[in-house]
């Protein structure tokens, strides 16, 4: 059973683009591979979801090929690890660096050059099960600040350190490289991670940066920052990457990992290392019906003040996750007291839920868990994709505001709806 | 008016150590200072509370004299600035600039040694008014971390920076001394914000360590870490510092400081730099019946994962304050599924909420607010201080668990009521 969530329900002041740029095709059932059952009693289920973003931002049509394709392969990453029996937080990770490793993203390789020309990355992780969290801010000279954040998680886990000391769950700038390195993580010469495009992308903003500063000579401060902010429409929010993902023991994992905003002060660190900003993960428990994973795109800034991945997982406890998604966008986000003073609030999230279901004929002891899965941006244009273990190969869709509407004051939303089974 | 809260309604497994301990005596209100009316036709109200604290730890017998005179003298900087006409946010930075030079605190001058024998402080500071927020993690050599995260704060608070670029909130590291260095803070070297104590209890430590890890020696990895975990009964999480604050109109304030765990990892940022984790402030709105404000104190780790801060804040709303912190710090801590596989949660808040109230006789027109305060821990202390703008001075005192209940599994709690008035 699968189907497209109803797009109905818009708020007052909404716009919805759902109706134009539905999910192309429905999904199709995930089943457990029963060839691998025949080494255990009772066989691991094998398989699950994934749906990932390459960023809420502006995604022009010419990109639009490489960003789909970057997200296909995202997608395909995290299907191999759950078929090989990977739980969700795994499965996650593998998704992450395969954004990551695109020269497209703004996450590792091409991430956005800093006021110095250097690249300092921000990602976490948090897995739904242990409810363990890692992140990392400000990173350089990693190729893939998400296995730093998912090394810090897995240390975490295995309790304290030597003479009692409490392991770190967020380590920062070149404590953090340091740390990785003698993690075994290989370090990356950050010029290296720089793309043609990045260095490019930042030789414009830096002479974008000095026209602005030399036409605002003379003119008092007040002024100046009034006037520039006119100018902006989120260009430099482009690209964070993240993904959420459940696997088919009903666990659920959240990751994002950015580059930053373009042009940001060196050791700034955004919502991709921030907890309950960046990411969530919580798998269903006595109080939460649903388990939830969350990832989030956009201005840093706003995703940290609102904290908006947390906000959403709570939200999406709520019985219809449409209304609830959008109910949280608009009042946790757009029209957030956190926010008031901004006059556009740039971000996107994906998000997931899911819950287990006991399904006819009750003699064939089916168990399948029911994924409903959003995704809404109140910038331009969010690209997504997504997959379930049986599918052949992954949608991807760049989601729109419809034309005319104002970015950051508008939002889009859209999902789906998939049914993963296992006979046991 | 004023009150000690009554401490009854103790839950099932709670020790509550305040029949012990309370404040010593009422608090005195608050009246504006008529002197200074009479330039304006209507003269901004001076004044406010401010409560203090000095770490949720171990504090001891020897070292309590030390603990509660730098909360005296943290109070009196807050009154001072408030008695001045200074809004709640700059009261706060003022009581934690005092709490930081004290050599005492693990916070600024004195702060606790990492691995590497370097300081590296994390800072947080947030205005309930604007709902702004400012943090920096692990910085080194600047005296005073609470003036960068301020200083953050108020450049945020001033709109988009030149080419429309959005300020950071939260900056870490070399960015964040070299940030902090061009909006005029003063460096300072490293070695100056190191003690003879710190640096005693560095090579203490050391020696500590390399003992565990040589008598580990042969152990698996595993049982090591499960040993020494054993040992370790929170004495490296002492003594981070923060503040809450209202003034005469209303606004709160919050803020907290630390130097972090002992012999952290470099780059390891705690609470005090976590949004919603380290301090929390909201004004009161239309969603919120009280002003509230929240800052935190013990191992960072287990403060971040639960978000205490956010949730003390959250939790303030109800009816009844002392019950509603009682049952946020025994089902938002020490029983958060959050921190499940944790022996010892541990840690401390204090908070404060008000409310306006319209007091007779009406026909004076006096305007009141009443503030109730609270701290709560589950650390074996916590050292408060607290005082409103027309006390001579501050009322200081050691909160500790009663003899016999175990450190991380039981928490005390106390509080107190004050109603600071203006004739309008």
């Amino acid at each position: 059973m699968i189907g497209v969530l109803s797009n109905a329900g818009v708020m007052e002041g909404i716009t919805n683009s759902a109706e134009e740029q539905q999910p192309s095709t429905p999904l199709s059932n995930s089943w457990s591979n029963k060839q691998e059952s025949s080494k255990n009693e009772k066989p691991k289920p094998v398989g699950g979801f994934v749906l990932v973003h390459a960023g809420a931002g502006y995604h022009s049509e010419s990109k639009a090929k490489e960003y789909k394709h970057v997200c296909k392969r995202a997608c395909q990453r995290a299907v191999d690890r759950l078929k090989a029996g990977a739980l969700a937080v795994e499965a996650v990770t593998a998704a992450l660096v395969e954004l990551e490793d695109s020269p497209f993203t703004n996450a590792g390789m091409g991430s956005n050059l800093n006021l110095s020309g250097g690249i300092e990355c921000d990602a976490s992780i948090m897995d739904g099960k242990s409810l363990h969290y890692g992140a990392v801010g400000a990173i350089s000279g990693i190729k893939n600040p998400v296995l730093v954040a998912n090394r810090l998680l897995s240390e975490a886990q295995r309790g304290k350190l030597s003479a009692g000391r409490i392991p770190p769950c967020f380590l920062v700038g070149r404590g953090a490289h340091d740390w990785a390195v003698s993690h075994g993580i290989p370090p990356c010469p950050s010029e290296k991670m720089a793309t043609k495009f990045s260095l490019s992308a930042y030789k414009r903003n830096k002479r974008k940066m000095e026209l602005a500063e030399k036409l605002d000579t003379g003119h008092n401060q007040t002024k100046k920052r009034r006037q520039s902010c006119e100018n902006e429409n989120g260009s430099g929010c482009l690209d964070t990457v993240g993904a959420v993902v459940v696997d088919l023991e009903g666990n659920v994992a959240a990751a994002v990992s950015s580059g930053g905003l373009a042009m940001k002060h060196p050791g700034r660190v955004g919502q991709a290392a921030h907890y309950g900003c960046g990411c969530w993960a919580e798998n269903t428990c006595n109080m939460n019906p649903y388990s939830t994973a969350v990832s989030t795109s956009g201005c840093g800034e706003h995703l940290i003040r609102t904290m908006l991945a947390r906000e959403c997982s709570t939200a999406m406890q709520s019985e219809d996750a449409h209304q609830a998604l959008l109910e949280a966008m608009q009042n946790k986000f757009i029209s957030s007291p956190f926010l008031a003073s901004e006059d556009r609030v740039l971000g996107g999230v994906i998000v997931l839920r899911c819950c287990r279901c006991v399904e006819a004929p009750p003699s064939q002891n089916i168990q399948g868990i029911l994924v409903e899965f959003l995704w809404s941006h109140t910038t331009e244009s969010m690209c997504v994709g997504y997959m379930s273990a049986q599918d052949s190969k992954a949608k991807t869709h760049i989601s729109r505001l419809p034309p005319g509407t104002v970015p950051g004051q508008c939002l889009a939303i859209e999902g789906g709806v998939c049914r993963l089974s296992v006979v046991e």
